[in-house]
């Protein structure tokens, strides 16, 4: 990889003297980057000429120690091209060509990466724009210029995000340590990159924007190991997208919930747009870099009391915090502004203030303990001194670790200020909406501990019916790995039925049927059965259901009634295409597919304990509405149904709607077993 | 309110040789916007002198016909200066001046006003930067320049924000009818305006930045009455903003969820954000103006897939549709289009896209009927040619009633396209997010039809005791207005309960007593009670429940039991101090409070009858989940609410909780009225 992100020597096969040209474009960009390694066009049609001053080979067989081959040739001339590379044991290759599998020429793209990799040399492309990598004055790629020298890594699956970002960097001063199109990424893929990076001091954070995962095992890895801030961007969540997906790259997006889950237990920060991507770019190339998973809350001053209102708005909507001043800082403040100001947080020093107001006041608030973040609103008013201003603001901040983010509302008249603040790596905002947006995304990243080795032992031993399992199959699984059903019995005369009502009472009588998958639906379950009387008229309703219905083998299960101030939830496995198995939980009930309160872990997880936080259901079982429920007996119910989710890869889909919760225990009342 | 907003003559009270003054700032400012009329300095100590041209006059009242006084002298000076002013019959007033309400000085100000408003002459201010009118080439404010002309009207109580939002919309030359100051707004309000503006046809939307409403009737009134659209970003929405707010304007931010109610019934576009309000004025300022309630589906041409799979997901995000395309459509793009490319919506023309082959894209889609309204992304590719694309874009758009919205994503490179829109009016956003977003609001904007007015005639004598009425009183009223409650009887003996039980079976008995508040979390019903031997173990159990629980005054309710298959709802009125009577209703059962599935009506309403749509439990009850409910008895059962709510405005709170609604009526469960 060293070959491909610091090259010492780079051969551009296909430059020409024809400075519109591709090929040229890349040598052009070569030596503007400063590159003061060797340079060698090739091109067999102006061997022993000179090309901006190099001169060009015919083939690359002749030359040693190449770090890099660029091929820009046209496709069907790349294989033979690749294969003189071999030959020639260049150390990377980078194919800027089109014409490979996005025009569905696979096979030859297959081909070319085989062969490399074969040979041990790490392909970047087919069909991308190559790579630029600042500090190392290296742009081989053919992009209109190169982005200022930074400390992030960017990677992209497009081509055209790569330049529309570029372009957009270059504006806002935001420093790259590389800028990486990734193409078609036949060889070289966002995990290799990562994994480079994640070893590179220089880089500190890294950010991606992919349109497919091409290992989803290998990336899961790394991420999990890297300690570095990732965000990345996965175009794709809706239904809409992934329609536009498929026809511009051939990938199908997998389920926008599972991607989700995927990115958040790898504490990664996911982002949906451009903007919210471009706001994390401003916040994580600033100095002091955030810190993620704070809680710390944020101290606002602003000159413009409205714009302080919006912003406290705007920091509930996200549920970032204000933090709260104590008395002796708003004693502090008050001897510092003018009687209107107001001490509360946001801080209003009011419209008239100047350079020495705002100095005066972050002064005071970075020596105070409970002021850790800051968040400086100015709009231009009569008296502001912009640029003074931004000025102290960038030398106040070299003197503290307590991040100042400021936010310049305005146009024209702001615009010099927002150059000082750039000049100086001094994170800065259009409006309060992004940078609370992009303070709110790294904040919540999160990374769960790595899984444990699972317990893979079957308990019971594998299941060969395909379909859906049978009561006795049911229960006796959930028996062997511990998953609490209530008692119940499948009866085949009313006689049995009574017998377990004396034994159980009261008891739930309901048709055991494979088509009644929505038992309510078709009033096949009846409840609260004490008595005789009752027991023997339900038993009546629902075998005359069945006769109705013509519900074959249909049979009627008697089972002990879970008291009705129980709490019913769903829980599940589902077996994603692309994620393995994903453990689902949320509110049963018949809201429960309205109100999606459901929280979803991919398999293997750690963080099983933690599933439950932020639902809904989740805050009832803790008692939030003054009754407590055996939280802890579901979470180890959904521990055991990992374990058996595991050990029964079998399992297409396992089904528990609903688990009831009382105050003492958790029962799976009707199981699903799915082959 | 012509002497207002259209002036032939103005004078600067306060004007002074000191070119820094506000006052003679305010003179320099309607000299440079070329105003045409009358000019006058007054200040006696420059008496006979010239100001910037003019000769100064020593006081107002020997002036005649003079349309606006603009006041900027010390806030101890304004009252005999209005005094003046009034003598001298000025046509309006402006009081530039601080030092009044915004510091506690409410009584001055209040006098000020008094004085004004019974000589009939609008006063705008005190406390304001005034106001701007570019068509009518005037600025009386002391604003740092003046936007450009154009068809928004815009209002703001914030001095703060006008300057910032000034500098921003001079920067993207955005341009306005009207630019003002409110200040304090002890005369002229936000309604008055609304209703001036609404008559003049230069104005075609307006946009106001409110931190309080000053007479909310009136204002629902105008709102209610013109057809232009409104934008209003009214910060204040949390607990947190509440409290900047208090402490900026001391007006108490209203509850933001009856608020949001309350602009949405009045066809208001309410907005959050500077972002969001920045969006929706590049959208309003651009020709063709958007249309609203608009269900058309959004056709994308990108030049960047991976932008286009983006905007596909905030579109889907937003739950805007994009249009189906036609076969025919897709066979004519075929046709204009290089093989690679998708013609599908999104429509990919890919990378190396020129003028050529966006212009002939736009023209196919410009006749297809299925197009109705165009998103354009740009990205600066190697060949893109940004500015020549531009300028066919706004060439086109004069030929069209299609409105061509777009993005134009980068930096440096795209900023000249930029450039070339915002010259011909042609909306362009920096990334999809504000595009969508703004197009989405503008969207959603309906209006609800006024109500009729209501019947007020009481059916029932007004209630005179204080607190929660009793079971009897309740079930008055509730016949009175036709709310249907299931039987029920209160009993003081088991016998009572047995012989209800004969006639009504299954029933529920449940705890009525005052403290009761929560039955079901002190264990105060039994339901499903059909044999006597439940009857009797239930009264029982209850009878010791008040007993242990010391619940004093508490008699057993016996109530004939809903079916269990029956859906929870619950309604209730409450009284909101700014906007009077909010009728309430959403999920009943455990979740209510959680899921907050609950919809809004400030009465009086005529759109009760699609109150449900949008909820959750309005979806289930019209038979998402495969079993159907009179919904339309829950919808008679809240008109009847409303009206008993109108003619009991001794009511402060009803609760109906639960409403449960069977397959054929809707029964009001347990009912509540305080007084």
């Amino acid at each position: 990889m060293q070959a491909l992100l610091a090259p010492q020597s780079i051969a551009v096969i296909g430059a020409s003297r024809n400075p519109d040209t591709l090929g040229t474009i890349i040598l052009q960009n070569c030596i503007s980057a400063g590159f003061t390694g060797r340079l060698i066009p090739v091109n067999p049609k102006y061997a022993g000429e000179q090309i901006l001053g190099y001169t060009c080979e015919a083939t690359i067989t002749q030359e040693t120690a190449v770090d890099m081959a660029v091929i820009v040739v046209p496709s069907t001339y790349v294989e033979q091209i690749v294969s003189e590379c071999i030959e020639a044991q260049v150390g990377s290759v980078i194919i800027i060509s089109a014409g490979f599998a996005e025009v569905g020429n696979q096979q030859l793209q297959e081909r070319i990466a085989k062969k490399l990799r074969a040979a041990n040399i790490p392909l970047l492309g087919p069909n991308c724009l190559g790579i630029i990598a600042p500090a190392a004055r290296l742009n081989a790629s053919f992009a209109d210029g190169s982005p200022l020298p930074g400390g992030i890594a960017f990677a992209s699956q497009s081509g055209a995000f790569c330049t529309a970002l570029l372009d957009w960097a270059l504006a806002e001063r935001i420093g790259f340590s590389h800028f990486v199109s990734l193409g078609n990424a036949a060889g070289v893929t966002e995990t290799e990159l990562l994994q480079a990076w994640d070893n590179d001091p220089a880089v500190h954070a890294m950010v991606f924007y992919l349109e497919t995962i091409h290992q989803v095992n290998a990336w899961k890895n790394s991420l999990q190991k890297t300690h570095k801030p990732i965000i990345v961007l996965q175009p794709g969540a809706s239904t809409a997208a992934r329609q536009a997906s498929r026809s511009h790259t051939g990938s199908l997006a997998p389920n926008a919930r599972i991607t989700e889950e995927f990115y958040r237990s790898t504490g990664v920060v996911q982002v949906r747009t451009m903007r919210q991507m471009q706001s994390l770019l401003q916040l994580l190339s600033s100095n002091p870099t955030p810190k993620s998973s704070s809680e710390s809350g944020i101290t606002v001053v602003t000159n413009a009391g409205g714009i302080g209102v919006m912003t406290a708005d705007i920091l509930a909507e996200y549920t970032l915090p204000l933090a709260p001043l104590s008395e002796e800082t708003r004693t502090l403040l008050r001897e510092i502004l003018p009687p209107a100001a107001s001490v509360l947080n946001p801080i209003d020093i009011i419209g008239d203030a100047g350079k020495e107001r705002y100095e005066a006041t972050l002064r005071c608030l970075i020596t105070r303990p409970e002021v850790e973040e800051i968040l400086l609103l100015m709009s231009p008013q009569k008296n502001t001194q912009i640029v003074e201003t931004c000025t102290m603001i960038a030398a106040l901040q070299t003197t503290t670790k307590k991040p100042i983010r400021c936010v310049l509302t305005g146009g024209e008249k702001i615009q010099p200020g927002r150059e000082v603040l750039e000049e100086h790596q001094v994170a800065h905002f259009p409006t309060p909406s992004e940078a609370i947006e992009a303070l709110s995304l790294l904040r919540r990243r999160h990374k769960d501990p790595l899984p444990e080795r699972p317990d893979t032992m079957p308990k019971h031993p594998r299941l060969a019916t395909p379909g859906l399992q049978n009561q006795q199959i049911t229960s006796a699984l959930c028996a062997a790995y511990g998953i609490f059903t209530p008692p119940s019995k499948t009866c085949t005369t009313l006689k049995e039925a009574l017998h377990f009502t004396q034994q159980y009472a009261p008891i739930v009588l309901k048709i055991d049927a494979p088509a009644a998958v929505h038992k309510t639906e078709l009033h096949g379950v009846r409840l609260h059965l004490s008595t005789r009387e009752e027991v023997s008229t339900a038993w009546e309703s629902l075998q005359q259901n069945i006769t109705e219905q013509q519900l074959e083998g249909a049979r009627l299960l008697a089972q002990q009634m879970i008291p009705e101030d129980s709490i019913a939830v769903i829980a599940g496995i589902k077996r994603d295409p692309h994620f393995g198995p994903v453990m689902v939980v949320g509110a049963g009930g018949i809201y429960a597919e309205l109100i999606a309160d459901t929280a979803l872990r991919i398999l293997p997880t750690s963080a099983i304990s933690t599933m439950l936080e932020g639902t809904k259901v989740g805050r009832i079982l803790q008692g939030e509405r003054g009754q407590h429920y055996a939280i802890s007996a579901l979470l180890e119910l959904l521990e055991r149904l990992q374990t058996l989710a595991l050990c029964h890869p079998e399992l297409r889909e396992i089904d528990l709607n609903p688990v009831l919760i009382t105050a003492e225990a958790a029962y799976a009342v009707d199981v699903k077993f799915l082959v």
